[in-house]
């Protein structure tokens, strides 16, 4: 893909979910490795291309996590002054995060780098903020999901637009690959740092993008495109199926000061795919960290099938099953 | 996983799906390898454990393709003898076959075994064809789908009754994985053929099992058993889906004696899940060899949403969209 077709197919990319307006304020959540530095260049170009201009800013976290992050953030605050850009950084002990929180560094660094772009987007008057993950990363995202084992949710991959937080997460490159963005920073000579974790195949990421997708392309060398594919198809599914579970929840579930009410019968109608996707929604107006596992899914689908008497807890919650009614409360 | 673990899962298999009743007769599909030869040895022991006896007879395909298959039959025909059970082979030359019909080996293999398996289970009077695919098959199937491109349909796998032709082909084995039948196999001395292709990488399913399978298996150890459990959630909702895209078309579509009709302002209110998949039963209806491919997809969408008078065929239907109506004919 030339720089042209990248830039048209960025712009479609966009266009398509109306984002960007004329004089959109956009912070770019940048590593200063080559992913984030094309995202940089091209936004401007897509600006050009569009007769506007963005108000663009530059934020980086240094999440401790190689000896080289400090200098790495040096760099590019150099580079982003060069460009008159405004630049913001923010720093977090993230394997000492990692091990307060029980959580992988991967889970926690995501948790606090887009909680901070957000209070920065926030604060400095930001639209979007965005950030390069291309359609490659969106394959192994798709790939890590189905290795690490996940239901249909997961394979939907990440979206163009996301509204998690406040401010809007913008993925403008999903629709072009890591090559055409190599090729753009080469023609273009735009500098980035290497990531000397990048090859290190300990990190799950790594082992997929440098073993398994090697491996899978050796069937079909179409395989990225062909995951991509599946996701989006998924999406559509997913919400149709999604739509589906809203109404039966409207239509079946009574939520009361402080239990959730529903009847076994009516459950027993309902096909199994939107019964655990209701108990996964229901027991979330309860308490909405819960995550039901496979085997809670197992338990509560038996007790619709069932008539028993039966009390139980799941977590936080307990579940008390008499007659034609399970209630659901608060454990606490 | 030892006999009685084995064979007790196996029995739980079948009893789910009311298989096997009774004094059943059973046509066993073996190849002379571990995975039939297992499954020959486990039907009567699953007789045994279920007090009945099962009338159970031995087919087997020379699909000249390996020199040593044809010796692999007269092994298989001693064996299946020495235990008294009725013997059935048939000869194809699949290389040539496949090179008349432009189809892989594989397919047309397949084509023919399951037409000659049924042909011989019902002339000689058999209930069901079993056949020895597990659960390391299933999860490979699953892969082999993703890889190639797919969508929802593709991840459901293969399911344990299977009633594509007249008699019902069952497969028993789908929770128990290779493992447990080398187990099983070598623990009763069973013996058994080795495939000589089986190692070889040129061959997909081959390539998927030794190459891709455990290079998945360092991220997941457990990544057969997330890949079938990702089958068997979507298989569920592939059935809401499915039973929703039927619901649509009988209320939707129209068909006449030569052509079928639809609104394109009624089909624009349906998610885009529901009409690409209409739009495959729509064409079905005329040509039920017709699979459409993405970009027929998007042609058909197209004219869902633009109000533009158009016609165009796709392979041997053509499609006519006039103010509100598209009619859909066979082109010839």
């Amino acid at each position: 893909m030339n720089v042209k077709e990248l830039i048209r197919t960025i712009n479609h990319t966009l266009k398509s979910h109306n984002l960007f307006p004329e004089n959109s304020r956009i912070l770019v959540a940048c590593s200063g490795g080559p992913d984030s530095m094309a995202l940089l260049y091209l936004l401007q170009d897509i600006a050009t291309h569009r007769h506007t201009t963005y108000k663009i800013g530059v934020a980086i976290v240094d999440h401790c996590i190689r000896p080289e992050s400090k200098e790495e953030v040096l760099w590019l605050q150099h580079q982003v002054e060069e460009l008159g850009l405004p630049f913001y950084s923010a720093t977090f002990d993230v394997p000492r995060l990692s091990k307060e929180h029980k959580k992988s560094e991967e889970t926690i660094g995501r948790q606090v780098r887009y909680q901070w772009l957000n209070e920065i987007a926030q604060s400095e008057g930001y639209d979007y903020i965005s950030v390069a993950h291309h359609k490659d990363d969106q394959a192994e995202s798709i790939l890590a999901h189905i290795i690490r084992g996940s239901g249909l949710n997961g394979l939907t991959g990440m979206s163009v637009v996301q509204s998690e937080y406040a401010i809007p997460v913008v993925r403008p490159l999903l629709d072009v690959t890591k090559e055409d963005l190599l090729a753009y920073i080469g023609t273009k000579h735009i500098s980035y740092c290497v990531d000397s974790t990048n090859e290190d195949v300990r990190y799950q990421r790594n082992r997929i993008r440098h073993r398994i997708i090697p491996e899978l392309e050796a069937v079909n060398p179409a395989v990225v495109d062909a995951i991509v594919r599946l996701g989006s198809s998924v999406n559509e599914d997913v919400m149709v199926i999604s739509d589906l579970t809203s109404r039966t929840f409207d239509k079946l579930v009574s939520i009361g000061d402080d239990e959730v009410r529903i009847s076994r019968r009516a459950l027993r109608q309902e096909p199994l795919a939107i019964q655990r996707r209701l108990w996964q929604r229901l027991v979330s107006t309860i308490d909405s960290d819960l995550t039901l596992t496979s085997a809670h899914q197992e338990q509560l689908l038996d007790i619709v099938n069932t008539g028993e008497k039966k009390t139980f807890t799941i977590k936080s919650i307990k579940v008390i099953a008499q007659c034609d009614t399970i209630k659901v409360y608060c454990k606490h």
